[in-house]
C-alpha cells in the first residue's frame, strides 16, 4: 500500500467555460437530514464544479438556496425530472442524508434503472447502508463507496476489527468499485493500487465532515480526466485543509472547511 | 475592435441619495433555478443600486430575503404588481434561473408589453434562449444582451467556430442591440464601437458567475449616465476581481466575487 | 444648530444583566418589504439590545431567524400577541417594510391605541408616510420620527427647497416629536435644541441603509437613559462607521455596516 | 468556594472518530423563539459534538438549516421520533425557546418520561420556569440546571437578594441536581463542591448569550468524561471568550461568539 505522500491538481486551461469542469448531480436529503446534502453542494461550489444539481426532499431547498445560491435544486420525488437531469450528468453522488427507509431504497432503485455506464457513481453515507441491505448488482460505470468503517463492515461483511489491508482488498475486488475507506489513515482501494493517508486529525472527527469529502470527490472527479487523480487528490486535499485548520482550532466545523476548499487547491496545483 | 485596458467609475457626489443611483428590477428564478437571481441581486446590492425588487417564484423568497435582506421581492407571476414595478424602474434585468418552459415565455413576453422607451433592458441566460426561439420585435428602449458562446450561437445563428469580429458585429446591427459576448477574451458590441476585454480566469468558469456579471451590469447602467461607460466598467470590474481573488483561489465562487464588488470599484474611482 | 462634532457611549456597569438593555419591539415587513425590518432587528442586536421582537409577516419569519437568531419573531396579524408584546416593551419601532396599504394602516392604529406614556415610539420609512396622510393624534410618550426629505415634506407640508432649519424647526414643535431628518448633513431637531452631522458619505446612499439606521436608534433609546444622547450617538455611530467603510469601500452594504457597529460603539465608549 | 482561575480541556487521541464525541439532542424553539435553539445547536457544532439531532417546531427547521447544516432536526411534536431519537442519546438539552405554555410542559413531562438514568440532562431557560411550576420529580440520570438569578429565584425559592452562597448550596443539595447560577461572577454548585468564575463582561448581557452557554455545556458534556471538568471548562471557556472579543466591541452578539469557539478551545488545549 503506497503512501499518498502528495498530489497535484491540475491548472486549468485558458479557453474553457462551466460545461468543462463537470456536470454533477447530488442526490440525498430528506425532511430530517437535510444538512447533509447542504455540506456536500456547498463543497461541490468551492472545489471548482462547473453545474451542481441537488435532488432533496423541498423542505431543503430554501436553506440549499440560503447556503448556496450558486447550486440548482429539483424535487427528489419528481422522478420525471430526475430521469432528466440523470441522464444529463457526468458524474452523480447519492447518499449524504437520504435516510435509510424505503424512500431512501426507492432513490437507489431509480437511480441504478437510469444510471449510464459513462457516468460515475459516489455512494456515501445512507446509500452504502442501503446497498449493503438490497445487495443490489453493482451498475457498469464506475462506482466509488466512501464508507466509514462502520459502513465497510456492512457492505463488506468484514467486522471492523478484522479489516485487515489483504481482507479489504480482497471484498473491494468482490465489489468491484473504489473504495474509500475513511478512518484514522484513510485507505484509497483502486482496481490495481491501494493508497493511505499519511495526514488527518481527529478535529475533523464531527458529523457532516463525511457529506464535506463526498462532495469534494464528487466534484474533483467531475472535473478531472484521470478518476484516480481525482480521488487521491480530494482526499488529499479534505485531510490537509483539516490538519491546516487545526493549528489554530480545536475541533473544524465543516462549514469551516469547505470555505478553504480553493485556497489550498490553488497551493496543490501542478 | 479596442482593447478594454482600463475603466474609470464616476466619483458619488455629496448631495445624492439612494433614489440617484438606480431604480432596478430583477426578474427571474423559477423553482428550480432560484440561486442565480439571488446572485444577481446581491451583486446589485455589492455595486450600489439604489433600489432592488426581484420578481421571483415565492418559492424563493425567504432564501432571498436570508442572503440579501437589502431587496425587496414580489411574485414573478403576480402581473398587477409587476405592471406596477416595470413602470417605476429604470434598468430592468430579465432571464437568470428564469427557465426555458411556457413560464419564462410568459414573462418575457408581458414584459415586453409593458417595457418603456426611456428604460434600459438586460437579456441573460434562460431569457435569451427564449428571444432566440420566440424572436419578438426588439423593443425601442436601450437593449443589452448578455450571451456565452453557445447563447450567441442561438441567439445569433452563428455557429461558435464561426463567431469572428466582422460576423458578429454584422449580427449585433442586425439585432439592434449591445451585445456582451461572454468568453475567454470577453467581446462587447456598442452601436458604434467593440471592445475586447484583456483580463480574466478559468478560474471564473463556474456556475453562478454569469448571473453576477448580468446583476452589476444592471447595477452599473442603472447608477451611471453613459451606458457604454457602465457595461465596459461592470464587465471590468467582474473578471478584474476574478483576476486577483484567482491569485489565491484555485476557482471563485461567486458568492466569494460578489463581497469583492466595493473593494474593487473603490479602486476603479475617478 | 450645534455641529454635532462628537458622542459618547455609556460604559456598561458590570452588575447588569440583559434585561437592563431594553426590551425592543420592532414592527414592519409585509410580504415584500421584509428585508427592511430585518436589517432593523440585526442592527439592534449588534447594537446592544437586551430583548428583541419583531413583529412581521410570517413569511418573514425563517429568513429573519436565519440572519438573526437573537431575535424573537411574532405574526404582526396577531392582535393578541402584538398587545401583549407592546404593553411589555420599553423602546417601540414601527415602520420598515411596513408598507403604505391598508395593513400598515391598521398596523399603526392598533399600535396608537395601545402605546404607553413611558415607552418611546420611533417611527420611519412607510410609517412616516401612513402618518402623514391618516394625521392620528401624536401619542403622549416620547415620539421619534426619522424621516428622508421627502418623506419630511408629507409630514411637515414643507416642499423639499423650502426645507430650512427655521421651518423645520417650527414644524418639529407643531408635530411635538423628535425629528431626524436623513440627509447631506443629517439634522436632529430635540425639544430644545438642534444638532447638525457633519459627517456622513454618499457611498451609504443605498437601500436598506434607512431601517439599519432606525434599528440602531431604537436600540441606542432602549439601552440609555438619556433620549437626546441616545438618538446623536446612534446618529453618529451610524455615519461614522459608513465614512470608515467607505475608505476601501465605493458603497457600504448596510450588512456590512452592522457588523462593525459593537466594533466603533467601543471606540466611541465613554 | 473556589474560584475557577483555569480550566484545561482533553487533547483528542488519534484513533476517535464522530462518534466517541457524544449524541447530542437539543430540545426546544417554539415558532416565536426558533432563534434560541439555533444558537444552542451552532455552539455545539463549534465546540466539537459528533451528533447533534435538534427537536424543534417545523417552522424553525429552515433556518436552523440555512445556519448550522451539520445538525439533524425533527419535529418536537413527532413523539415517535423524539422516543426515538431519546434512547439514542447521551445527553440532552431542554429550554432555549421552548416556550412556558403547555406545549412546553408537554415536552417536559415527555422527556422526563422517556429519560434514561445513563444520559445527562441539561435544563435551561422556559424549561427552567417549567420545572418550576410543575415541580416533577428530578429524574435520577445526572441533571444541570443554568438558571439566571430570577430563573434560579422561581426554581430554588430564594428572592434574588437573599441568594447567598449558603443558601444557593443548601438549594442545590435539595434539589439534587448541578447548578450553574448565571451572574456577574457565575457561581456553579456541584454536588461536592463549588466555583465561582472570576471572569466575564456586562457585553455579554444581550439576548442569546444563555442559549449559547447552555449549547457549550451540553457539547462539553456529551464530548468529555469527567463532567465536572467539561461544565467548569464550557463556562470559562463562554466567557473567556466574551471578554477578549469585547477588547474591541462595545457587545457581543451570540453568534460571532460561537465562531471563536474552537479557537479558545485550542488555547485551552492541555
Amino acid at each position: 500500500m503506497e503512501i499518498l505522500s502528495s498530489v497535484s491538481i491540475p491548472k486549468r486551461k485558458d479557453e474553457t467555460h462551466k460545461g468543462d469542469y463537470g456536470k454533477i448531480l447530488l442526490i440525498g436529503g430528506n425532511v430530517n437530514l437535510g444538512g447533509a446534502i447542504m455540506l456536500a453542494a456547498r463543497a461541490c461550489v468551492y472545489s471548482g464544479s462547473g453545474l451542481i444539481t441537488v435532488a432533496t426532499h423541498p423542505t431543503n431547498h430554501a436553506a440549499l438556496h440560503s447556503r448556496c445560491p450558486e447550486a440548482m435544486v429539483i424535487d427528489i420525488n419528481d422522478t420525471k425530472m430526475l430521469t432528466k437531469m440523470i441522464e444529463n450528468t457526468d458524474c452523480i453522488l447519492i447518499g449524504p442524508g437520504l435516510g435509510c427507509d424505503f424512500k431512501g431504497n426507492n432513490a437507489i432503485t431509480f437511480l441504478l434503472q437510469n444510471i449510464q455506464p459513462h457516468q460515475t457513481l459516489i455512494v456515501d453515507g445512507d446509500a452504502i447502508t442501503i446497498f449493503s441491505k438490497l445487495k443490489p448488482a453493482i451498475p457498469t460505470c464506475k462506482v466509488i463507496f466512501t464508507p466509514h468503517q462502520k459502513e465497510w463492515e456492512r457492505l463488506s461483511n468484514i467486522p471492523i476489527e478484522e479489516q485487515t489491508d489483504e481482507r479489504n482488498r480482497e471484498a473491494a475486488d468482490r465489489i468491484g468499485a473504489t473504495i474509500v475507506l475513511k478512518k484514522h489513515g484513510t485507505e484509497i482501494y483502486f482496481k490495481d493500487n491501494e493508497y493511505k493517508l499519511p495526514i488527518g486529525t481527529p478535529a475533523m472527527a464531527t458529523g457532516g465532515m463525511g457529506d464535506t469529502l463526498a462532495g469534494m470527490i464528487t466534484s474533483f472527479v467531475g472535473q478531472f480526466n484521470d478518476m484516480q487523480e481525482a480521488v487521491t487528490s480530494a482526499v488529499y486535499a479534505h485531510s490537509f485543509i483539516g490538519e491546516k485548520l487545526a493549528e489554530t482550532m480545536y475541533v473544524v466545523p465543516p462549514s469551516r472547511l469547505i470555505s478553504e476548499i480553493p485556497h489550498i487547491m490553488k497551493t496543490l496545483e501542478d
